[in-house]
């Protein structure tokens, strides 16, 4: 008997008692067995709990930046033993170049997330959007916004094609958020995802809770969710529909993003023609994307959209290509450079959708829908008998694209070649999609590309411009990149994941807080202006761990004299005429007569607030959001007054960084200038000698 | 017969030529017949379409600032004609007070609109969300975000409570964001929309298409709609509930977001004892929110969560408050405080409502189901016959709460008490709304902020925090406020409105989009580094107009000597040992010995870039995003590239802002300093004399 997969739940490996109604695998391009799928008898509420209760707390515990930094260990782990995640793979019908993009790519979504976690968001558990809002005018009463992290469980539901990276890019912003991941994987390749959630396990690093793994079926899951979890789902645009429409979802609050297929658009500019790097740009693009994970990807090209006197050109470079580059065979033998399908199934469906596309017109160009000669593990070749191999179909179109085309999607080697007259037509033959992932165009005409982008960007969720400067170093029309939204609008899913750090935030509530100062600054880890105040020794003698939010300096006052202008515009070279010539600054909008350069007054806070000698305080690395907002003129005093602002030390360094609130005033108590100075300071010093 | 009350479709005011189902409007007070609404015979399909094309083109013609300030424009004819919305909202049973709210509210929302997307938003089409990410190593390739319009129509779907204040804050953004409106009032009253849909229509300043009034049902309504529309709903949860599950919206693509009215909290915190500031301003709070509208908001404080030691204090305070201040009757009776219901259907609904609650064991605390003693509009008192009328109650609960209490919404004057006896307790109350608009808090402790907010800020929207500093000036827990997010979780509808631009951004689709520094700069209007520039005359001797992207000026080298770092510090009085002291500088991590400060680099940068004389640039008003990456020793040559990266000319200013890209490089051409400078430069300049 075929063995049964394990699951993951509670922290502990589970196997079904029994399993009558156990799901065999089979090998992609043999059919053999490799694994059976049950999960008989699995407490799923359980499991759920648990992540709600161990896992809140274990991830709670954490900030951001020490979950990133568990991410990057994550990622090293598994780069260590991606040879065995290879090795499965090719069991689903991956090719090595088909796991860089899964395995690889996986991977280095845990690493991105793990930087992005360290630069972008605080070393605490709440994010701050946006800048306070005064809400009243004695500045008692502000509002700000806050993201929290939802206080439930997030259940990732995978499609086959992606059993890592789809899995990890779903994990790595919940895990970020502070919100526990429940994986279930799509059946066909399940047993990729058990091998990564494995090795993870086997790290040691898992925080209790964080990550449970579900080999299988997930019978009465939505009947267990409520407000406070979210559900990120991948696959068809069918079973997103019936899942949304669970109550727990339409109106238990439960969240729902979901990212299915789309009918994905590749334009070629009307200046791209044949012989351009734009055009083989083009052609390169459309190749990989028939033919990587053997067009199974979500992302793929569904429809080249392409001038009229331009397609028989990219018919012609296109089947050079596949005819120069396509090794069709078992992933296991030397050569081969495109897999099967990941089942006799999804092959069977495949070819059911290209008839459909036959059959409301369209004219095979390029392949063939008959079984494909393919190259066997052994590196025979034959005819394909018991695995899904579909070699690379090109079906073309007239000028009057039935709505099929842009409707009908074959999750395989598949796409439709479409003519097109003028880029208003091209446009509304990517819009016909209804809502797409990612839409391409090659073009080096600046114009074609605002033009179209006018018009299909908001049926899109990615669009990605290729040209002669960038041939070689795009990533890809079909490659979500982990600082980029992946989803789209309408037939996509209406949903949307990565981003950076903005699904880190689909995993958290934002919400809006209204208070004083004080209650603001503890809310947020953010001093704001009239909130508490410490004077006491100079805070640029306290080590990070010393100095606490609202630490200030109030600086001695000092004079500016008509001198001091002349001297810094002698010494800086900065003469321009508000500072020199009197008649011209008084005749400008802004300015009483001859005033004091910015730059002065900033150097001169500097001045007025450093403590000179060796401490905590190594360096000042930058200045943000600083505003003139009134001018100094001779005979003006200016006083500094600076206040640790935000606190955040580094998990991996002896220092972290220190932002300081700077208000520069004038002898009236006018604010003369607003900024925020930016330092690293270190965690411990001795003691000046 | 009662006159019917008129659409405004396809930029002319429309009547049915018959109207034999029309539904009579009552006025709250006296039962007389207002007005009547008949939609029979609309082309609501043509209505859509209308918006789609003639609206979506007048509104594309407009920048962002070009919609803003007619939202100013039409602020101010609405503040002109107040007096008239203010006699008619009285037929609805609004008071001077609940008009301020509503009238005055929502003419602020026009106001903040207004000057936000000034501020805060480009003087363009597209706006740009977050920063470049390099994807590529030679920064050939790169990605951005940004948001278009969705290509659709709003249907904004109000609530009765707030006919003009709901309305206006869905269509401000809407407009902003270039999408035209179709606003579609509650029944009850829809007169007082009808008059400021008017008023609006009247100031002839309204773009062709950009704003629709139907004045009745819209049946099949969402069979019209599709990918690109979007829907705000506010209302009541079961009709959320339907109109979500239509197919346009589960599968269609169309955006629905709603508001539905929620079982908000008001916790008293435990420092908050009788007699001090917080407990005072819990009380003032409880009490507005009890009978402003007669208690019809949605944010309203259904469930006062108090000590159980204070709840008898509470409940005292609240009792003397209303029978101080309550004066029940007819708004255009003088001395009448509050006002009826808006029908009798509504008064017959929250006395059902509440004899629901008293069966699941609340007692009535405060207030009574009998029919009130009221004041007539002639001045005269007596028990209220023909009206809507229903005065304040409150009802009192036990430690162990049914679920009634957070589950059922009495949409009146109504409030429950729940005494809770720890923090925990109080915030599991809370929670137990599932999903609220708002939860206040009275406290003057910050860790009972921080303790709450950390177990309900998930579960709220917004979440207020009043006590003695904010008691006066707090905007009070039942206003939402244009700056900040208005919707939450759940129960609450799941939506988010308002927010300032967050709520343009929900009316615009957001794409990754990817391609070199020349296509990106042409997207977004914003200069990338890598893009074309161009060095001809000095760019400071362009008018804005003459101005372009990429417009440059490369500077002449200089060199930084250890006498210049002297000197700097002289003037300035910055010894930092970094710039002083060679051997300590040297055990800095980050210097290999004595740098020259960070402000001597800017400093010297500006002399190097600026061209002195009168021009069209007016002042240096701010600078951002300084980072210093290279520290220069003595003998270090520095220079400055400075390009034009952003223009924003004023609407109404005769000068604009340019965001200059300002890049400092030692003789190595590594980076010292990265920088935005932000100048004011006029649209027109005489050449200099």
């Amino acid at each position: 008997m075929t063995e049964i997969l394990p699951s993951y739940v509670r922290d502990e490996w589970w196997l079904p008692t029994a399993a009558s109604d156990a799901t065999v695998l089979r090998d992609a391009s043999t059919g053999d067995p490799v694994v059976a799928l049950s999960t008989d008898g699995l407490d799923l509420a359980g499991a759920l709990e648990h992540a709600r209760t161990v896992g809140q707390a274990s991830l709670g515990d954490l900030t951001f930046h020490e979950r990133a930094v568990l991410l990057k260990q994550y990622a090293l782990a598994l780069n260590d033993r991606k040879e065995e995640l290879y090795e499965l793979s090719k069991r689903a019908g991956a090719t090595a170049r088909d796991s860089l993009s899964d395995v690889d790519g996986g991977i280095g979504v845990l690493f991105t997330y793990s930087s992005k976690g360290r630069r972008e968001l605080p070393n605490s558990r709440v994010y701050v959007d946006g800048p306070a809002e005064p809400l009243s005018k004695d500045g008692s009463f502000l509002g700000r916004h806050v993201y929290t992290r939802l206080p439930g469980v997030a259940v990732q539901i995978n499609a086959f094609n992606f059993p890592m990276w789809g899995a990890l890019e779903k994990f790595a912003p919940a895990f970020l958020a502070g919100v526990p991941t429940i994986v279930k994987p799509a059946s066909p390749t399940a047993y990729v995802a058990e091998a990564w959630v494995r090795m993870l396990v086997e790290t040691g690093l898992l925080p209790a809770g964080s990550l449970q793994l579900v080999s299988g079926g997930v019978p009465g899951l939505f009947d267990h969710l409520r407000l406070g979890d979210i559900v990120g789902f991948t696959g068809s645009a069918a079973t997103a529909d019936r899942l949304r429409r669970h109550e727990s979802v339409q109106t238990g609050g439960v969240r729902f993003t979901s990212e299915t297929d789309s009918i994905n658009a590749s334009v070629l500019g009307p200046d791209a023609k044949d012989g351009t790097p734009a055009f083989d740009a083009y052609i390169s693009q459309l190749f990989v994307e028939l033919t990587s994970k053997a067009g199974q990807k979500c992302t793929a090209i569904r429809r080249a959209i392409v001038p009229a006197a331009s397609v028989d050109a990219v018919v012609r470079a296109l089947g050079e290509k596949i005819a120069k580059r396509v090794v069709l065979g078992d992933p296991h033998a030397e050569g081969v450079t495109m897999g099967p399908l990941v089942s006799t199934a999804q092959r069977d469906e495949v070819l059911e959708r290209v008839a459909e596309l036959e059959a409301a017109g369209g004219r095979v160009l390029l392949g063939s829908t008959d079984a494909p000669e393919v190259t066997r593990a052994d590196g025979t070749s034959g005819t394909a008998e018991a695995g899904a191999f579909v070699g690379p179909i090109l079906l073309g179109f007239g000028a009057d694209s039935p709505d099929e085309v842009h409707r009908i999607e074959a999750f395989g080697p598949v796409a439709s070649i479409l003519p097109y007259a003028s880029l208003d037509e091209a446009a509304a033959l990517v819009d016909r999609g209804g809502g797409s992932l990612v839409t391409s165009v090659a073009t080096d005409d600046p114009d074609v590309a605002v033009t179209l982008m006018s018009r299909i960007a908001a049926y899109n969720g990615r669009v990605l411009f290729v040209g002669e400067q960038n041939a070689r170093t795009s990533t890809g029309h079909g490659a979500p990149v982990p600082h980029l939204v992946h989803g789209g609008p309408g037939r996509a899913g209406g949903g949307e994941e990565l981003g950076g750090i903005r699904a880190v935030l689909h995993h958290m509530q934002r919400t809006a807080v209204q208070g004083s100062p004080d209650v603001l600054t503890a809310l947020t880890g953010i001093w704001h202006t009239g909130a508490k105040a410490r004077v006491d020794r100079h805070p640029f003698r306290k080590s990070l761990g010393e100095l606490a939010l609202g630490d200030q300096v109030i600086s001695a006052p000092r004079t500016v004299s008509l001198d001091d202008i002349e001297s810094f515009a002698d010494f800086t070279g900065d003469t321009f005429y508000a500072h020199m010539d009197e008649e011209a600054a008084a005749a400008n909008p802004f300015f009483p007569g001859r005033v004091a350069h910015g730059y002065l007054l900033v150097s001169w806070a500097a001045g007025l607030f450093v403590d000179p000698d060796p401490g905590p305080v190594l360096a000042n690395y930058g200045l943000e959001n600083l505003r003139f907002i009134t001018p100094v003129s001779p005979g003006d005093e200016i006083r500094v007054i600076l206040t640790a602002k935000q606190i955040t030390p580094r998990e991996t360094d002896e220092y972290g960084e220190v932002r300081w609130d700077a208000l520069i005033l004038n002898q009236n108590d006018e604010t003369v200038a607003t900024y925020d100075v930016l330092t690293l300071v270190a965690k411990e010093h001795a003691p000046a000698a």
